[in-house]
């Protein structure tokens, strides 16, 4: 707990200095204004997430896709084996997967992490082991984690993108992977935005009507067992992001926390949890959370995070509701085809730069909006203006 | 002509069965079949396009920027001088400009073609001298050029794709400059598709609504003057594209096509132009021009082409209006924010990658795009199958 609470402190907002200073530069590039569309607001929101213009290139990237299983798998909400986790696992690590091809083209660094999969995975490079769980419990019977575990998964999110940064990386990419997950961020989004079921959930990887149905009356009753009906959980994002609620329902208490964390747990004697923290325990999975704490470790060191699909933009919503400011080191790097996606891109006010229709996971369209970032900040760096380059502006 | 004939000549249409080995191949991998959207589509047609599945990483790129000037700018449809377009071919060849940046960030060679630059410039390394005239004329008052002004021009394109594909392209970009050539775009745009001045065009650069208002009616004019109202010069692309009209309007004549191109030119004593051609000349740009040639150029040599935007799009309807097998060798990098564009992309039958509200040209779209079409392709090379990965398949 003492992680989450240091890591949400260090989290700053934008800096409206940098932000203007950004502003004004583009202005003076060799293009007509606004020429470059969405890529000039890119370059302004990394400018103001770093606290100076032109921000710095967003290289080296680095991949984290974060491992877990999910006990609503049970309910039939998947047509995929629970056991495909693991083995996805084993063709992140092997290089085999889809992420592996893209991360390659970008010269990211891919982290696999476990924090939820069901089996014991044998050590391995590129292997985190960081596991709280042997997977989730059915988030339609009751809650998914409980608040410690679910804080044990932010922790686990935190240190890797620490580590990440210390070795090197200067922008993160959230990513996935756990047969069922669509289920649970069908549920995270509904908690925290205050869609119904059914206009949040998708077909995932591709199911059929009945298999759809079936998820969509999971969810409905996820969010009934958990006491998460009607209504947000936390207040949407305004046009200055969401009020600030913080990981406790009070303002940050002492407690008790001391040197371990899970004694400083909330729920064993700490203060009690925020009704955010306890959506995402309810019905988030430790992937989930992970993320969440991934993107607010980024956003404390000031290190961009691209969100990947809806796995990452429903632990976004997790993220911003424990931290609003966090919103403001984040770039959606895609829509994916699920619809609580565009749901969940739209109460965090981030326009996505792929869409594509994937529906994948793993980091992919995270990792394809990159060079899409990169090139927005470069313009900055590498782009001559008017004057120095001697062309005449546009008459008046 | 003869080189012009003789490159329309070499284009092939897709291989069906490239295709087929490549739909396959995707259904293999270790993915959700279609998880990766519209990318799955790009490696097939890729595959088709070079007759073999997977297609090469499409590795490096060339962008070609074409620069011309535009007698129409005397009708003031843009509120920039025009010398901004020998100042900006003065800016790409110091490496100032947005198409350097993104250029530089995917590994892309830079070549500026002077096809019609109203100003002699001197010779520059990355700079190409193929100036077919200093401008065209006013294409509100008659034909931009003369036909053979437009095989000129096309032949320069076709010649720039030949020299760079034998200096290592694998990938062409098209790109472009010229004051005033989004106002010869949508003339070109209605002359091919049938769409009326008013749906076509666009701001441009950003101009205000007097200046659109004017841009309308030259447009409009333009299409009376030269005899192109009321439906499109060549027929609309159909499931397998539009049919073949080729660039004389009698089956291929003999003529008197001998040693001189000049001398073989229709109009001057060889078999009459082809509408689709007259189209091009009477409404078209020396870039236009050129960048339909560097289109077809890239798809006789079987390397793809990735279109920038509405300039690259509308010389792209006068490629497929005279080899229509080129749709099938192009990508769509991007749309822009010129409403025209999306009709060239409809009516050539292709959806764009990057949807980010740019209107600069350069290539800069196309630029942007060309990561995510290695990404298509680098999938069918580097991802593992189920049956090699040891991942268990979805339960039917």
């Amino acid at each position: 707990m003492i992680t989450l609470e240091r890591t949400i402190a260090e989290i700053r907002p934008r800096d409206p200095g940098a932000v203007a200073e950004a502003r004004a530069h583009q202005d003076r590039l060799t293009k007509p204004r606004g020429a470059l569309g969405v890529l000039e607001e890119v370059a302004v929101r990394l400018a103001g997430a770093a606290g100076v213009s032109p921000a710095p290139v967003p290289a080296p990237a680095a991949l984290a896709i974060f491992a877990a299983d999910h006990g609503v798998h049970a309910q039939g909400v998947s047509p995929w084996p629970q056991e495909v986790t693991q083995q996805m696992v084993g063709n992140f690590l092997a290089g085999g997967a889809v992420a592996n091809a893209f991360a390659t083209q970008i010269g990211a660094t891919v982290t696999v992490v476990d924090v939820g999969v069901a089996a014991d995975l044998p050590a391995a490079p590129g292997l985190t082991i960081r596991k709280v769980a042997h997977g989730t419990a059915d988030l339609s019977l009751g809650p998914a984690m409980t608040v410690e575990q679910a804080v044990a998964a932010l922790e686990a999110g935190i240190e890797v993108a620490r580590e990440l940064v210390e070795r090197g990386a200067r922008c993160l990419i959230t990513g996935d992977m756990g047969i069922a997950n669509t289920t649970a961020s069908a549920a995270l989004i509904c908690a925290f935005t205050g869609q119904d079921a059914a206009g949040a959930t998708g077909r995932g990887t591709g199911v059929d009507d009945d298999t759809l149905a079936r998820k969509v009356e999971v969810v409905r009753r996820a969010l009934r067992v958990n006491g998460l009906e009607g209504g947000p959980a936390v207040p949407a994002a305004g046009a200055d992001g969401p009020d600030r609620e913080g990981v406790v329902a009070a303002p940050a208490a002492d407690g008790p926390d001391g040197g371990s964390e899970a004694v400083a747990a909330p729920g064993t004697g700490g203060p009690e949890a925020s009704p955010a923290l306890r959506a995402l325990a309810a019905v988030g999975g430790l992937e989930h959370a992970a993320i969440a704490g991934f993107i607010l470790g980024g956003a404390a060191l000031r290190v961009p995070v691209i969100l990947d699909g809806v796995i990452s933009g429903s632990a976004a919503l997790a993220a911003a509701a424990l931290a609003p400011d966090v919103v403001d080191h984040c770039v959606a790097g895609h829509r994916s085809a699920e619809p609580g996606h565009a749901l969940a891109l739209a109460h965090l006010g981030l326009r996505p730069l792929v869409e594509l229709e994937l529906r994948l996971g793993e980091g992919t369209g995270g990792l394809l909006a990159h060079p899409l970032v990169c090139a927005a900040v470069r313009v900055m760096h590498e782009v001559a203006t008017f004057d120095s380059a001697g062309v005449s502006e546009k008459e008046v």
